[in-house]
């Protein structure tokens, strides 16, 4: 399972700080304790801080490299801040995200096969997230075909169906689940899937219940990773245990600490 | 969700000492904590006591039946006992239970339709456990068929497809989750699918963790119910999380409680 860290991102207050004040120190605490806690891989997201937005987001590849060498999901909105950041960045890449929409999906696919990164693809297109099973799978059908045609491997490919929040979307879980078991037989080898893990318990009161169970259930519906909060160690063991239980790990009496060790 | 509490067992050193001294305040004790934590219904099942096991039986099923009018679920392998117990039960019934060859079938669904009992029927045959998906669903559909046969209502029949321990079976989890999925497209309205839970972590360490993550996933996969300890509160939440995902239950900030005030 793909475990990537949520938490270096200019949403949290002490990051945004942390890259307004530029103090490597705060970054480097949290970058390390992701990845001391599991995480495969960081996501990287300057967030509405002040300055240029490039110019912060290569701040914090460059301050983030001088602590690990995992993987960095490079995160933003804006494909000019998304090309320097690919050319920065010499730890592996992952492209935080595209649309599925033909015109984004050209771009960023050809952006992935030209940098050598892999992709994050979402099921949202001009009108915005599907609101059923039907539409996931028809938006990540062309997904992959566009990845195909660009020249992609298909297993550097993350399709995120997009779990909206449990309070408003209540019928969000299943549909993701069963977008992701279908998918998953569109084409071998099948592209991988991912989920924004803490979108499923936005604005809910037991969040970290809610994210851990729905982590569970999702990884026995073939989910491959998320972004998530690797330092929650109740989700840490949930997201262990559910691999275990799909037969991605051998069993033995320390099984989590184990998977932990082995990253 | 029925849950099916899985305290009151003779296996359980303070339930034998109880039957065998015939202390009623703590068989009471346990029914009343199990019910008080959310179980729908208790297992009842007298262990390896001394005594008679009939009369250990019907006094265990008084005893319980001073306290709740919920359902039991009466666990013995002996038919003669079980017919007995379910003579003197007046609380609804549920049969624990009948294995899948032809004549256990025949007896046992008769017996249910006899005594307006519900029935839990176990994917076993006298070769055993199947070690596969296909094995599970032919001797679902037997049951099935040989409920129907007996005339009766399906949705009074449980099947327990057997989760083995995931140390011994590490493909049984999937294996479980793939047999319902397939099954519950068997009749309209399908069988309901129930498990005895702490088999899958028997001789593991992180029994608790393990639980109540595959119960999770099962309920995912459409599990309706499972015999475990309703006292585990973390177990209970996982439960109450996982229905909730499902959409079988409305949000509210405090499902959790919702839930048990439910009933």
């Amino acid at each position: 399972m793909l475990v990537i860290g949520e938490r270096i991102n200019g949403m949290f207050r002490n990051v945004r700080r942390a890259i307004e004040n530029k103090d490597k120190a705060i970054i480097h605490q949290v970058a390390e304790r992701q990845i001391e806690a599991g995480a495969d891989a960081l996501d990287i997201n300057v967030g509405p801080t002040r300055g240029k937005a490039t110019d912060n987001m290569l701040w914090l590849i460059e301050t983030v490299q001088e602590v690990t060498d995992k993987t960095l999901c490079i995160d933003t909105p804006k494909f000019d801040v998304m090309q320097e950041a690919l050319r920065a960045c010499e730890n592996p890449r992952l492209i935080n995200s595209t649309k599925a929409t033909e015109e984004e999906l050209e771009k960023y696919t050809a952006l992935a096969v030209e940098t050598n990164s892999r992709l994050i693809a979402l099921t949202i297109d001009a009108r915005g997230v599907p609101a059923d099973v039907d539409g996931r799978v028809a938006m990540g059908a062309t997904i992959v075909t566009k990845a195909m045609e660009a020249g992609m491997g298909i297993p550097d490919l993350y399709i995120d169906p997009v779990i909206l929040p449990v309070n408003v979307a209540p019928k969000g879980p299943e549909h993701v689940m069963e977008a992701i078991r279908q998918l998953k037989l569109l084409s071998d080898p099948p592209p991988k899937f991912l989920i924004g893990l803490s979108n499923v318990s936005q604005s809910c009161r037991e969040t970290h219940l809610i994210n851990r169970i729905f982590l569970a259930m999702a990884i026995s519906a073939g989910l491959d990773g998320a972004i998530m909060d690797a330092t929650d160690r109740d989700l840490m063991e949930a997201a262990i245990t559910a691999e275990l239980l799909m037969e991605k790990q051998i069993y033995c009496d320390d099984y989590v600490s184990a998977y932990l060790r082995s990253r």
